[in-house]
Order: C-alpha cells, then structure tokens, then sequence
C-alpha cells in the first residue's frame, strides 16, 4: 500500500517511521502547507506542497491527514475524502458526530472510504470500551488518562502571562485506581479520579503567586483539579520534560451469575513513551485494514468499531489462526 | 434472537445466566444428551432430548454449543453446523486448525455461519495478541495464566491413586510479569512464568509423600513447573475451593521511533471471580454479532478475528460513536 501524509508534525513523523515498521507499506511522500523546500524529512521522504496532493491522485492508496482536531481535521479530511481514501485521528469526542457525518457524505459521493477518529483514545481505548460493555451488560467502565502530558493542558499555561513555557501531566490517583478494580463500581468526581502536575518557566520579572493562582483557578482545565505548580529552569525544562509520555486505562466491572453473585474485572492499560508515535503505529495498521476493505468495494465514513480486527494484521488468516487464535 | 444452549453442565448453566443479562436475548430452550426429565435449569428454562433439536430448525436462530473439547465439540460443532448457526468455544489451541476446517465446510455447505473458539482465550486473549503485535510490529508479545482454577490439571490429579478431590491453581509468577512490563523483552521458561498450587484432599489410608511425588513429577501437566502440594480436609475443600476463579494477562512491548528509541506497553488483564459465567457472557455477545452477519448472508467458519466489534453490542451505531469512540 502507497500512503501518503498529509501535514508535517509530531504525528507525521511518528507516521514516517511507523511506516518502515511495516514492510507492505510504501510512503509516496509528506505534503505540507509549508515551503516544501523548508521541510527536511526524517528518512528522507520527498516532500510536496499540500495543494499540489490532487495531481497524485492515482499514485496514493490511502492520505494519513495528521493535522489537529480543532480546525485542521474538521476541514481536511471532509475535502481530501473526496479524492482520497483517508485516516484522521480526529479526538474532539463531543463533535465525532458532526465530523462523522460530514465524512461520511464525502466519502460515499466520491466512492472511497474513511476512518475517523483512529489511534488510542479514541481508537483502542473506545473498542475496549465497547468490548468489555457488550460481554458484561450489568457493569460499569472507568476511563483514566496518565501519567502523560496533554498538549492542551500545557498550552493554556503558555498563554498566561509571565510564562516562557510549561509542560502538563494529568495523573491517575492511585485510590481511585484501586476502588475501580476492587468491583465496587464507586461513584467518582472529576477531583477524584486524576491530579494534575504543571512545571513552569517563568520569566524572570513575573510573580510566581499570581501565576500559580491563575493556573491552579482556570476554568475547565484546572479549576475541577488538585494541581500541583512546580516552578523549573529553561535547561530543566530541557533535560527532564522533552519527552510526550502518555497512556492510561480502561476498567470495566461487571456481574454475572444467577444471583449477580460473581465480579469480574477488564482492564486494559497502555504505557506509552510517545504519546504521538503510538498513535502513528495505530494509524498504520488501520490504514492496512482500510486499503483491504477499500478493495472489497466499501465505501463511507467507519469507525474502529467497524474494523474486523484480522483486517489489521500483515499476516494472513491462516497464520493469524494458528499464530494467535 | 432465540437461542437453544446445546450440553448443561458449568458453561451451558453460565450461558443461561447470560442469556438473562441481554433484553435483545431469549432462550429457546437447553438440550442436552440426559434424560431431560432428570435436568432442572437454574432459570426454568425448558429441557429437551439433545437428538430432538433438528425438529426445532425454525425456531431456533442459533446455538450456543456447550461440551467440552477433547471430544464433545470435534463432532457436535461440524455436525449442528448443518442444520444450525452454531458458536463454540473450543479451546485445544494445537486442534483448532483442524477443527476450522472440519466446521467451515459444513457451515459453507448448508448455508450457516458458525463461530469457533469464542471466549477468553481462545477469545479475548486472541484479539488482544492480534491488535497489539499489528500496531507494535517490533516488540513480542506473553500470555500469563491466573491465578485461577485448571479443571484439566485439577482432574490430572484426582486420577492419582489415593487422591480423593483435588483443586489446581495456576499462578503467574509475579517477577516475570515485572519484568515483561519493564520493555526488556526477556526470554522466559516455562517454570519462570508460572507456579502451580494444588490442594488435595487424600484417603485416610494413602501415603501423601507418594502423592505428592507422583504430582510433582507428572510429564507435561506438572514436571516444568515449580508445584507446591497442600493436603486439605474434605470440609476444607469444599468451603475453600469450590469457587472456579481465573483470569490472567496478555501484554506486549514494542519499540517505535527512528531509531526504535521509544518503549510501549500494551496490557490486557482479566481478573474472573467464575470461569465458566465470563466464558458465558463472551458466547452470548459473539452470538448477537453472528445473528446480524447471518442476516447479511455471511456463511461458513468465522472467528473472532472476523467479527466487527460493532456487531457485538446491543446499542445502535449511533449511541456507540456517540458514546464510546
């Protein structure tokens, strides 16, 4: 399969080098809205400007559109539908419906096939999700994020003024952890289920009261928290919070039995030392499983959930029966 | 959908359970190879004369076949598959090549479908090694076992002359699960993974250093592996041991990034307070998927590799993009 990426970033190279991983994918090239000649690839991928994608329309099985969900994906991945085959990760859970349907009217006009909302959440975190609701109907299931940076998070603290730069991780409280597990299906708050840890560089005039006031208050991204304000140097900073760490888990409990006298607990937990390489390796499997439903003539806007998993797999279904079954 | 559970012993009871747990689910009726009049379901559920079922081909959409897989199964499956859609949870992984084939061509041949090794492993554990080594091509996957009740190495026991009841737990050793989730990738014998625990209730007259002996050193079941033999009373047994726990872990790590510099790790973990109900509530969830892809015209032998997770739930595609991805 010939994919091509479409916007340049942290999940555009993650794409680049999952694509090596995986020996029946090609990469045709990286389109970007910048100067192509100002872009430098990581393997040395050719890169072409993003307006110029229409004239390798026969060359290009399927486009990896790596742009964000706020205002790239919402516009992108309707347009390149047309003309495409085509993966987003697209992760603003409360609008997946607007940008579903309006995939999905792109894709079936134009006869191609799209997935939306691919990588780890949503992705594998949603079909465990529906995996665990759907074998124990009497239950209840737990989504908990971390220990991991949210860009989103980081770049709210960034507007403050007074802040050169901070990194946000969300965190799972251990008790919380704990009480899911245990089967005793607790109600949680908001505060109860994660902390959040900020390391700020401050600029050097700036009053680390007012700022640690303005994070730890903030509506929607704080103020329902326990934060934690840590004040760090530039070369700390650096040296300690480069990395994009990430994960998180899936509980569900449930109970079975005459009585509903038996628990069971489905967990699935993922620990990630990139956040945007693990979502690029998410999107490389999917985009197998999409080329192969692409050639047995299914058009439209799916989801993860509409992906038989063998469609994933680079090994065939005898392999994948005896292998794994 | 209607369903008829073929066989009544813990898995057939479990899936009569089940049934009840799914308002989509009815219960035609259990089936099994006794006089039915000596059978009385846990639920009221009317009992037939296993050779009957054929008279009940119209009114019946699928059946749950529930005996065992070293003999039961090999012939049942194939045999139902010609006049029924049929589910099994066959689970001698080494025959299930074998078995495929012998299912699939009676499946393709009356015009059924027929799912073959539904449950928790075969089953989850399956789709859990297959999405995780397809997203993390470079990395290597461990299934662990427990702690948990095996009813082929409890019965292994009991058949030890003097063993009046025996209970084998498997149990996974917890350093080698350290190390696995560490990303090391270590290389791990068959007695560094798991430890097994037996307790035997023995007759007055027996020597219990013969028994234990002949336990520790019985090829295949118990000479790999570091075994600790406890005798218990029968009334101990009986308030201690009468539970049919299990569960266990499949996890892999793989590396991503340029220069593979970055470590992932995927878990799964199932913690089961009763072997047979969970094993039961997957059969049932595999069910209303199979009933919807016969209703597509989908025939012959499927897995779990071949169900789309969507088909499993009872909630329309709507509420699951809304609530779920």
């Amino acid at each position: 399969m010939k994919l091509a990426i479409y916007g340049y970033g942290n999940l555009g190279r993650g794409v680049e080098c999952a694509i090596r991983q995986n020996p029946d994918a090609q990469l045709f090239g990286v389109f970007t809205r910048r100067d192509p000649a100002s872009v430098k690839t990581l393997t040395g991928a050719p890169v072409f400007a993003a307006d110029s994608i229409y004239a390798y329309k026969d060359e290009i099985d399927l486009v990896i559109i790596c742009g964000g969900s706020a205002t790239d994906l919402p516009k992108m991945t309707p347009a390149l539908a047309k003309a495409f085959n085509v993966i987003d990760s697209f992760d603003t859970h409360a609008n997946i419906p607007k940008h579903y349907a309006a995939v999905d009217a792109a894709a079936k006009e134009s006869g191609h096939i799209a997935l939306i909302s691919a990588g780890w959440d949503p992705g594998l975190f949603s079909l465990n999700r529906l995996y665990a609701s759907s074998i124990l109907p009497e239950g209840r299931d737990y989504t908990f994020w971390g220990r991991g940076v949210s860009q989103g998070h980081s770049d709210a603290v960034r507007r403050i003024p007074g802040v050169l730069d901070a990194r946000q991780y969300t965190v799972p409280v251990p008790a919380a952890l704990e009480a899911v597990r245990s089967g005793s299906m607790p109600e949680l708050t908001t505060r109860e289920k994660h902390t959040r840890e900020v390391f700020v560089v401050a600029d050097e005039g700036a009053d680390k009261a007012t700022i640690e006031t303005a994070i730890k208050t903030m509506p929607n991204y704080f103020s329902d928290y326990d934060t934690t304000v840590t004040f760090i140097s530039a070369d700390e900073m650096k040296a300690s919070h480069a990395a994009l760490p990430h994960g998180g888990f899936v509980i569900r409990t449930g109970k079975t039995g005459l009585n509903k006298e038996h628990t069971h607990t489905i967990e699935y937990a993922l620990t990630l030392d990139s956040n945007p390489e693990f979502t690029s390796s998410v999107l490389v499997a999917c985009a197998r499983a999409l080329c192969r439903m692409a050639a047995r003539g299914v058009t439209g806007c799916k989801t993860v959930f509409d992906i038989a998993p063998a469609d994933l797999s680079p090994l065939t279904r005898e392999e994948i029966i005896k292998k794994m079954l």
